[in-house]
């Protein structure tokens, strides 16, 4: 069973999915220390849950995240020798690889601040929606830093263009909702009050459809990343016979021969 | 000489354009075991032949394909062992490497259905012209399976971004027209009258083009897909340089000197 | 310092910005063997430069570049061994390594005519702003060459997508300014009259920054073109450690603390 129980952000889990939201809205919900390695562990604990089939993170107070805390995190990294401020670059990457592995597909609802690694961890989900309000900044160099962080340069490109991408790194500039969707950062935008809602609907959609080959599909999608074409097609072959005798294949065979819709059970 | 004596999809050549249908439009143009493996070794015989320079793939009967068909090929695969399983995957994924190293640019017009293994179809080829009904779905989850069959985990994201293909994998819901050609998967939009003319006009600008240099612009964009920017360049320095030495660049320059069209040869 | 006196382009080298133009108006500012070399060598020495951060290119009389000039390039080309081809292809290809390699962000500032290499110039810069003629032609199939020159194969379909690229490859057609910022080529458009103003207002703004940072990035968005997500994040890790150690982190971090905007000096 994934744990609810969190303490550095806030989870409920209902059906299948779980929801996440980070914490500490009146400061619109910076990322600590503390809230890094506990999202990673969850995330890392994942692949090994049956009971969350889709992950939604939400914003709190109308933000999404405004990244590493200044006073908590920035501070204290400028007075740390190079071994230390390198345990905490690979931690961070580490939540993202986390959140890369974790077999489940995450849908981020983003709406207000989405800055620095808030904005990588709307990167490394899978869907993104955004509320009117939503405005992604890559702030990295507005901070002394390089845009390369959490694996931005590999991540941000793939999703935007290496052109668009190398804007938002250099500049650190806010990409609103509109600007984004256009892009395809965003995959849909939705109004102030309809975003949860529709992050979950599509949560919910994901999660009634096959859960097991979902997460073949999240899988190869990373894996895939620096194959050759002739590599990836050869690991699909795999990776989709594989789900070929999946019990879901059955059902949907079954069910389409009765002329009814199927009902996946995620094996 | 390329064959259009095919048995199990439709094959006419003409002008160094082979135009190809798949057939059983009453049923919107399953593939079969049979359709697929005629497909692969029609495309594996296409580097040697020196009669096509470029293939369209045209709709039948309004629609493109309905992809692996449900009697021929669901109902029996349910029924395999890994074994056989395997050697499936893999004969549709040696159909699109067949597709991709043929050495001719392959057009795709699409209109109506294009769905599953017809969708991979549409995304193997070059370049793809919409009509107005063109509705592509990715829908391997639909029916059980996961998204990465036959290359999509790694093609579809090159050419509509990481996102957005996520979203047509994790849904397998269809794209449009106008949406397609929004996110790059369509290179043009046609009327139903105008689809196949607008399509065969395309491939016959480019079968007036160096076909033999077109061949190695195919084999390049495949070729360093996964290659670092150095190795990248490296590569295209050699490709180039055998390139120059080709009759159609001399051609050009013979022609731009005196002030005519170069016609091309091919060699 | 890096060398202003240049002798086959423009150079001008104000507050950290090196503005060049090709030479030649009246022949739309063709590249020739010696400007190519010129080029390669002036990038090559800007990584070891402390007095330029960014480079902007320009256009010349209304047009960025025609490319290889027919009478200086193309035609002696024609009449060379295949060792030769191969130092000029390679010359070509080092003058991209040298753009990618040099560390600091390029801005391409393009109107009027952008064609062969000054196309492919356009592409390996980090960011590109069109004048309202701005026409792009990857036209090396016009003259019975293919599209994998200098590295295009390879990098244009990671800007404008796999199927964008194909095309502008196969057709050697122009690509338009409206058209390019649609399709992420461009990151804006520019009036006539504003488009060198932006561009340097860009350089400006980036100069501004944390130019060691910046140089980073570059690096990193060259270094990650083909590593798997893991090893890209694990890259990033390592490449920001370096970065937190920098003194314009904490010139950032001190700033903020008193709640001014921080001044980099780019160490």
């Amino acid at each position: 069973m994934t744990r609810a129980d969190t303490t550095h952000f806030r989870c409920t889990i209902e059906a299948g999915i779980a929801r996440i939201r980070l914490d500490r809205p009146e400061r619109k919900n910076p990322l600590t220390f503390d809230s890094y390695a506990e999202l990673r562990d969850w995330f890392r604990a994942l692949p090994y849950a049956d009971d969350v089939h889709a992950v939604v993170l939400l914003p709190n107070g109308g933000n999404f995240s405004s990244g590493g805390d200044v006073h908590d995190i920035i501070g204290p990294l400028t007075k740390m020798p190079m071994k230390e401020l390198l345990a905490f670059t690979r931690m961070t990457g580490d939540l993202v690889k986390a959140m890369l592995h974790c077999g489940k597909p995450i849908i981020a609802a983003i709406d207000g601040v989405c800055a620095g690694a808030g904005a990588i961890l709307a990167m490394a989900s899978d869907l993104r929606i955004a509320g009117p309000d939503a405005r992604v900044a890559f702030l990295f160099n507005r901070v002394g830093l390089a845009g390369c962080d959490m694996g931005a340069c590999a991540m941000l490109p793939r999703i935007v263009g290496q052109g668009r991408a190398a804007e938002l790194l250099y500049l650190g500039r806010s990409m609103g909702a509109e600007e984004g969707e256009r892009w395809g950062f965003f995959n849909a935008l939705a109004s102030a009050d309809s975003l949860e809602r529709d992050a979950l609907a599509l949560a919910e959609r994901i999660v009634a459809g096959p859960t097991f080959a979902n997460s073949m599909t999240k899988t190869m999608l990373v894996q895939e990343w620096s194959m050759s074409l002739d590599q990836a097609i050869e690991a699909e072959a795999q990776a989709q016979a594989i789900c070929m005798q999946g019990r879901d294949f059955h059902r949907a065979y079954e069910a389409f021969a009765a002329k009814r819709k199927p009902v996946f059970e995620g094996d």
